[in-house]
């Protein structure tokens, strides 16, 4: 048995889904997405994000963000995220790829998170034809340090882009991390807040794979099936992606796995924030426990066959909780982190 | 349950698929391919083809099709395919998405298949700038019409391929269909025949989803992992791939699950071959059947809610097999079939 | 000294283009655009076209093809246009190229004219999302094959865009001829035909160089000198390609140039049809003569060293006027094919 | 007259670019680079940098670098450049575009000018498929600050390279205005220091547009006259881009205009020098001088309609001087600047 907390990708099929992949895996079903499952589904988002917004299922993050962001964007237009947005760091290139060229306007911010002014900063450095015209602010959710845009943050936002007639695109990798931790309703963080597109990622709520673009702002999905097929993201047996979504949407799931991660991060944090040795290196919002630790202990964690991930230059280790971690598990991390350092 | 022969991508999982995902469903494991499952199924792959091949998975055919053929030339460059090929008719455009523009040059020819002389005709037509220059041949076997490429005549594209410096790619959506009737190992019909990378497809063969992309000519490969993971087709729990295709490739299933698709198949052919105001419209190969069909029959098929596809302008009728396909339900659609016409 | 036929493309700048050149060449001014000669030359086309339109300047037609046509679709969208169209058979994929993968869909027609029937049954042959949705009409006028399309024809086309909400790029590589023949106005054969945007080759017309994108409708040009700056075709010294447009454009240069090819095509057409031998494919409209010949005779006038263009297939040969063909060098290529039949 | 010390491309034609435009402009010649004057102007290139490489005429020089950049890197590539290079500030993504993904890599560095340290830094900094790979090092020669990389600091670039089997680019926009200044030869300082491909510009070098892509590795030119056809930088009159840059290579004016704005700009600085409010940012190589100077003076200047670039956040002005600037002009400017510090 892997000992990780590397990443909520690293974790399996969650029981519902499951379960729902073996109720719709009965007989044949109409391929394409036109089987009763993707309906009901797609059905299931706009009663959770109570409106009438479009949904349409690709297969994994880096697909639904780089799509959704070239919808919103030409070649020639550029997008603003944070240096350390997973479009940036972490999928390739596949913005500028799918987009044909669109570039991406990194910015600095505490915590993973643009400000107002950094954003303002950046659509106002360049406004001339040599340089691609912003069109889009990509802002995940939870972002990759673990921690959340403000409802205040997102209102604040969402006036910078309509002065400048910018779109929000949000990255939802960690959108139901964010909905447990924050208390509120997916309507009040998203499209209430002026998001256009969410990226909803079931892969690390508990599917083995799937991912669902929703489009808040009906206009910007024109075509967009279209799109969706030719590069690759139309799965043709749809409902082994619509099934499994249905079911952590209507059983609770979605909520109940993202709860049990962000619990765990939590009482993990606790454990860490007793021992001298272990700097928090900021307080913990979801599912992931960023922190330092001396190089001897990181070592020793690997020997012991921990996986994790630790940052380059930053010097600090990420711990991230998911749907299946248990308390037994951060238990033992935290036991043999402190006979690492009593070594 | 929906009654249908529309395709072989409205069947379900099989059960060794869906064994494996179980079996894969322990616990955590690497992320993006480094797991275990992942190596094995690529191992496995290697055997079966009795050869050292680069073997990648990705979610989908059109991925796979689009993204190795993007892998075979530039975008200035073309590709020579039947025009009934898929690549043309149903990926809405994915090859000249994924390699950025390039051309494809459609051939005619009889039962779906290119000959030599169109490939000559073709490649002869334009060899000046002015044009895109033709880098590759793409085969389907078995063809969009169920139809076979024999090994002589793979032997002869692949002679005009190496003498115009071409690759040659090959979609395999129904591949093991192929291996099955032709009663030829997967090398005879592959590599030894100048295949320079195949796509196998796992879908119509018993999947949930998935297809190996299998360079045969392994220079070709350099940093397509790069590729897919850019162009969104590489999984974060890949396991969820690999598993499903280790289980059909070691239990067998892969070849059981298309011999019975075939041999049904073969079944309706006999059946329906005996019913006057049928036509066949060419002999059948693999696991679907061609027929031309009184416009009233194909009515009444629709209203009895039998899924099948017709062709417009072609006025034929496609009946497709799959690896679920029972000769109780050849039964029932012939007799409605013989129904429709009585009347 | 060059004896030619073959293309338009092949003679030298006319005196007037070359006055402008030289007047632009005073000392400094700015660069990119924002110079006087290139609001002048934007403004004289408004006049001419009598309509507040947006020009831009780019440096060669295949440009003005491709990222006009990338402007009027995406990349899953698809461009209807006769399957003699240049766009298709001489921009070795531009617009496949420049839109990262738009397919065009090709019509027959005689004449190297798409009809309302091609067209309709081309938009209606596939509706689904498996193949790339029809957005755009490309019609070349006068077409590659030397004939117009009259008023009637474009209006009828133009019923069609709207009733399917196609947009319609014309492809204007010898738009100066067919407003010297058809005996029009400039406006009342493009946007009051329903012409969206329209590509006016400067080269063929006597220029060195240069290309004027000119979009009728003014909302499709949004942002299109991003588009132009990152495809490279935004010239720094812009004064050097809008000058000489001002030049033949004030001195009624584009039409006396359009004018002296078609009258020279007139002449050879009359010369030629009176030689038993020689067989007019079709009619001549504007600066362009197709005709059949026996082979010895193209041989012949090759090893007399003229040049001029045959058609694989078509078994045709093609003589183009320019603006400085003169009826000596008509008369001369008589006397060469008159002589070379007689032998 | 425009009083401009703003960039070399707000000069006009030199006198020996518009002399051969002229002898080009004789009769017809064949189009798309088949004629002499492309030939000529080739092996002019060939003997210029003694060696047997590959000459491409483009447009201008972002068609020139992006098209150069897309035939060393596929999309999942990245390039190395100094955050100030011109491929990434000034082009508005067209290396993006052209490569359809490439991202740029951007290094800091004095002077405008990239370091083995910083160039080997980024190379390591990310080594996973998540990232894009490095496979191109872009130098700009002279830089975008007018300084000049030694031919020491080359050859240790080279190694670089070497070591990690990346190719190098070299953007040329001011290459004449190099050699002049370092007193090397051609090859000395381009293929016998690695340089794998050189964009030489015309345009700021004299001409009214034009730039040559010089492969000294003749493997990457492979199909390259399809790219830049497909591109849209394909001329059909040819020789109006061949036959001017003939002229200035073989008169030796590209060496005596590059001469002429690297000596203005030395005398350029030597009278800045001794004015005690200017501030030179750093020493002057070629034909530019940044300054600092204060608000007032820059508004007086600006007042009395001279054009001059600014720096936004640097503080600086960029003075360039061109083939045609005179020393009247910089004492005028000079005068003008005194006066409006007296103030």
């Amino acid at each position: 048995m892997l000992e990780q907390f590397a990443s909520d990708n690293y974790s399996g099929i969650c029981p519902e889904a499951m379960e729902y992949i073996t109720r719709a895996n009965q007989g044949s079903a109409i391929a394409y997405g036109n089987d009763e499952w993707t309906k009901k589904a797609a059905d299931y988002f706009r009663k959770i994000f109570e409106t009438d917004c479009e949904v349409f299922f690709v297969f994994n993050g880096t697909a639904a963000n780089s799509l959704s962001l070239a919808a919103l964007c030409q070649s020639y237009h550029s997008v603003i995220c944070h240096e350390s947005a997973h479009i940036e760091t972490d999928e390739c290139g596949a913005p500028e790829f799918a987009s044909n060229g669109s570039k991406l306007l990194l910015g600095k911010g505490e915590g993973g998170k643009l400000t107002t002014e950094t954003i303002t900063t950046i659509i106002n450095k360049r406004t001339d034809i040599h340089y691609p015209k912003p069109k889009v602010i990509s802002l995940t959710q939870a972002t990759e340090l673990g921690t959340l845009y403000t409802i205040e943050e997102l209102m604040a936002i969402k006036e910078v882009a309509q002065n400048y007639s910018l779109k929000i695109h949000m990255d939802g990798a960690r959108f139901a991390n964010a909905v447990v931790a924050m208390n509120k309703t997916p309507a009040e963080i998203t499209w209430k807040c002026g998001i256009d597109v969410l990226c909803f990622c079931g892969t690390k709520n508990g599917m083995a794979l799937g991912e669902a673009i929703i489009f808040f702002n009906k206009e910007l999905a024109e075509d967009f099936s279209y799109r969706c097929k030719q590069a690759g993201q139309l799965a043709s047996k749809m409902r082994f992606i619509a099934a499994p979504f249905l079911g952590i949407l209507e059983t609770g799931a979605w909520l109940k796995n993202a709860r049990n991660a962000n619990e765990c991060a939590e009482y993990l944090e606790q454990r860490l924030s007793v021992i001298p040795q272990i700097e928090l290196m900021f307080p913990r919002e979801v599912n992931s426990v960023f922190v330092k630790m001396p190089e001897k202990v990181i070592e020793a964690l690997r020997a012991k066959n921990w996986h994790f991930y630790t940052f380059i230059g930053v010097g600090g280790v990420r711990f991230v909780c998911a749907w299946d971690t248990t308390k037994s598990r951060i238990d033992a991390l935290v036991s043999d982190i402190k006979n690492a350092i009593s070594f």
